[in-house]
């Protein structure tokens, strides 16, 4: 199979989805729904909803059992975004090549608009929730994607990079603030697209483990584009990490024990969808890419 | 019955549960979760979650079928708090006579307290749903607390108010801020109690136009206690709205003409209670004492 072909087809259906569930902003007040709408389809690559649907479709179910999920996991990312990309947090004119949320609307809407994503992911869970009959699955998915985002997740991570800013930091740290800022969610994602799909223990514990790999892989390479990526792909200037102080698996462990490390965790995480067949084909080829990546 | 006493009651349960769920700020990391306690254990009057558990007993049922939720709806009010007092909004340092959340913990730590916030109310309701077996109703509550505080609610009105300031507007468009600015989660709060409460279409319906016309009057004295209250009851400066040239119901309609609202807003509010018997008691003092109360 063509993965290339494989993450258009998801990632146009997932466009879709966002755009019907984001509709055009017409209705009152205008601005916050245009901000939403800004940032949702500023060029994501829909990782973590890709994730989502693919891996229900690796238990041997349907992706629409889990399009609403990942549609609502897509907000939470870019609602984070955002948030991090504010004055008080990171400071970023740019991101993916187009001026942030608060340079585009300003920081008052920015925050909203970000409190808004937040808000409506766990809207659409909810109204999921009503229609569906795995009433327990989507309350479980729900509580997993809310732990994911807060404190004990995402949240945390931020938080921890943030009070770690300017300060030399140690290896344990470092991983802390990437399994928390971005591993928990891409965890979550999997996760979700699992348990919707009524995979059994076994699967869902093979691919959390393909998750948790994934995760540290991703984060690695993106600290590696930071200093080798062309600027006109990943969307930035390259050195911004080192220009913020920002500690890095390149700055704690250097570029060749980094990508060893990335090789390693693709190496477990292809490892891990052992027991499965072709149906996992696609999580399969995803984790070999995201070495490859080039944004 | 005496309705201090009542109120004092009520508050020491939800007291009681928000720092069970808000456990001592010991876990990694510790900052954040001191920044979230803060907040919630600033002095509020948790009207929001009193209201949620006093209708859910109004509709002949026991609180504790409201109380997560309840609980949830506070933290939801808290974020939405610290996210209004940061220097992008309204730029407040003080509240309820103490300092801000941003003020005490620094504007990057005050965001993602209430991000965190506002996650955690999620997960406690998902966490609720996964317990309980009235799953549609948890999913209903879920989807109308989500929308109360989205858009079409909440963060609505905020962006109204905030693309309001130092501009003269109009009564529709007072009307529209605090409507949705505040009265969309007072009202979420009362049909939350009353759908967990399994109360019955009719209830639900009498409960909501209470709600409105309660949520009214809260606003109108709200802007009333900025110009006539007592500093130290009030916890901020009096003339703040003045200051910051918000537009109020004084303002625009003149404190007679006000006064003569919200009395109006409670007798309305009463009225709706007419199919209750003494179950429904404390939501009938408590209109009455919005008139009159001193913060």
């Amino acid at each position: 199979m063509d993965l290339k072909v494989y993450l258009e087809e998801k990632k146009s259906i997932i466009d879709k989805a966002l755009d019907d569930i984001l509709n055009p902003p017409k209705i009152m007040p205008v601005k916050i729904h245009e901000a939403m709408r800004y940032s949702v389809f500023a060029g994501g690559k829909r990782l973590r909803p890709i994730l989502c649907i693919t891996a229900c479709e690796a238990v041997g179910s349907s992706f629409e059992k889990a399009l609403p999920v990942a549609c609502a996991l897509e907000l939470i990312h870019t609602y984070s975004l955002i948030h991090d990309d504010l004055p008080a947090m990171d400071d970023d004119d740019l991101r993916r090549g187009k001026p942030t949320n608060h340079i585009a609307f300003g920081e008052a809407i920015a925050i909203l608009a970000g409190d808004a994503l937040l808000t409506y992911a766990f809207e659409i869970i909810s109204q999921f929730g009503l229609k569906t009959q795995e009433k327990d699955a989507v309350f479980q998915v729900g509580q997993e994607i809310a732990q994911a985002a807060g404190t004990m997740g995402m949240i945390g991570g931020q938080v921890v990079d943030i009070l770690s800013e300017n300060k030399k930091i140690d290896a344990k740290t470092l991983e802390y603030i990437h399994n928390h800022k971005t591993g928990a969610l891409i965890k979550a994602s999997v996760r979700a697209g699992a348990i919707l799909g009524k995979g059994n223990s076994e699967q869902i514990k093979h691919l959390t483990h393909y998750a948790e790999n994934l995760g540290l892989a991703f984060q690695i390479t993106d600290d590696l584009l930071d200093i080798f990526g062309d600027e006109k792909k990943i969307g930035k200037p390259v050195g911004s990490d080192d220009k913020n102080q920002k500690a890095t698996f390149p700055s704690i462990f250097g570029i060749e024990k980094s990508r060893e490390m990335a090789r390693e965790a693709v190496i477990k995480a292809e490892a891990a969808l052992e027991i499965f067949n072709e149906e996992a084909e696609p999580l399969r080829l995803l984790a070999k890419y995201l070495l490859f990546r080039e944004n």
